[in-house]
């Protein structure tokens, strides 16, 4: 298998798209599937889904396919979801509870072990058996708890000031909600932005794309 | 300038984050900008920069850079965000209600104009001015106020259902937060995805690298 550095990043971005389509597949009871199948689930062409698990060494066999089971585990294998880094949540307003009470942190590889927030509306609320608190105590709780990785759904004013105090604190990770970009100021961490407006702003492109189209009927 | 339709997928996904990062150059009051300096911001090449942006024409003058407040417009008109498009929640639930909270519609192209949820818990509550109301209602409202996009902010289970309801009421462009694979069934429809635990899973494939890099220093 080849080192992880090797492989690309719009493959690695393919990947947990397999493995909950594969998850899928294993609540419907299929064993195995070919790559043409899946290819037509995923709606890639069939080379596409042999070259993108070729990357990893492909786990298929000639002319039997997959077994789904194995190739999600191994996929899995791959992310490194068994992991269970610990994740804080800063910024517990609307969007932050919302996210954080949404995902299912244990199966894409963390764990949420802190929830803090500036403002006190927000303290002692509770977000998946954690309660939040005030930011000021952030010091004292990385130090005691070393959290790896935080997950930012703050206001852009005041983002860069927390950054710089978590990165201090050891966090090495981020999955950023704000509009901060914390990798032009901090190359070495690992950031992963979700950026909801950007994808909201595509879909107008191809709104405005279909207007064009003339009607056919 | 070249047809929208010639346009690769990838450069259009670019195009937000210019916008964005224009945007805030025009708030911290910088008049031109060159594609050196713009790609340093935006951590891409100049060539990359200048290869985006002649896909539209290009703005430029050779040794003049870029006009960011024109530059930025242009960009706003490409992604055609003046359309106003009307759009409808599907999914009131913690998730729908704080993403329509926190985003700027009409920023984005879109305005919200109707929220529904199957759940009477919900109805009576406020989002942006717009009361949440009974899915039930959905075809009586489609018929009076045209919606052409929905978000779905829906459990997996029943999302197939009321993406069918939904395409047959005249919605042509759907903003996914389920894990339904909507242009499975309908490849006409103009669809985004937003997996929120996809991007978490690739942070988690870049975590699991920083472990691998021999520690220096």
């Amino acid at each position: 298998m080849p080192k992880r550095e090797d492989v690309s990043i719009s493959v690695i971005r393919r990947l947990p798209r397999y493995y909950r389509v594969l998850g899928d597949l294993i609540k419907a009871g299929t064993v195995r599937i070919s790559s043409r199948e899946l290819a037509q689930i995923m709606r890639l062409t069939a080379s596409q889904i042999r070259q993108d698990l070729n990357c990893f060494g492909g786990f298929g066999q000639q002319g039997y396919g997959y077994n789904v089971a194995t190739l999600q585990g191994e996929i899995g294998n791959i992310l490194g979801i068994d992991q269970a880094f610990p994740l804080i949540l800063i910024g517990a307003g609307n969007l932050g509870q919302s996210v954080a009470r949404h995902v299912d942190f244990p199966s894409k590889g963390f764990r949420l072990i802190g929830a803090f927030d500036s403002n006190p509306q927000q303290w002692g609320k509770t977000i998946r058996g954690v309660t939040v608190q005030d930011t000021a105590n952030l010091e004292h709780f990385c130090g005691e708890y070393s959290p790896r990785v935080a997950m930012m759904c703050t206001p852009t004013a005041g983002t860069p000031e927390i950054v710089a105090k978590l990165v201090g604190l050891g966090i090495q990770g981020f999955w950023n909600f704000s509009n901060y970009d914390i990798l032009a100021d901090y190359p070495d961490v690992s950031v992963e932005n979700v950026h909801i407006g950007d994808s909201l702003m595509t879909l107008c492109y191809q709104m405005n794309k279909q207007l064009e189209k003339p009607k056919e009927k």
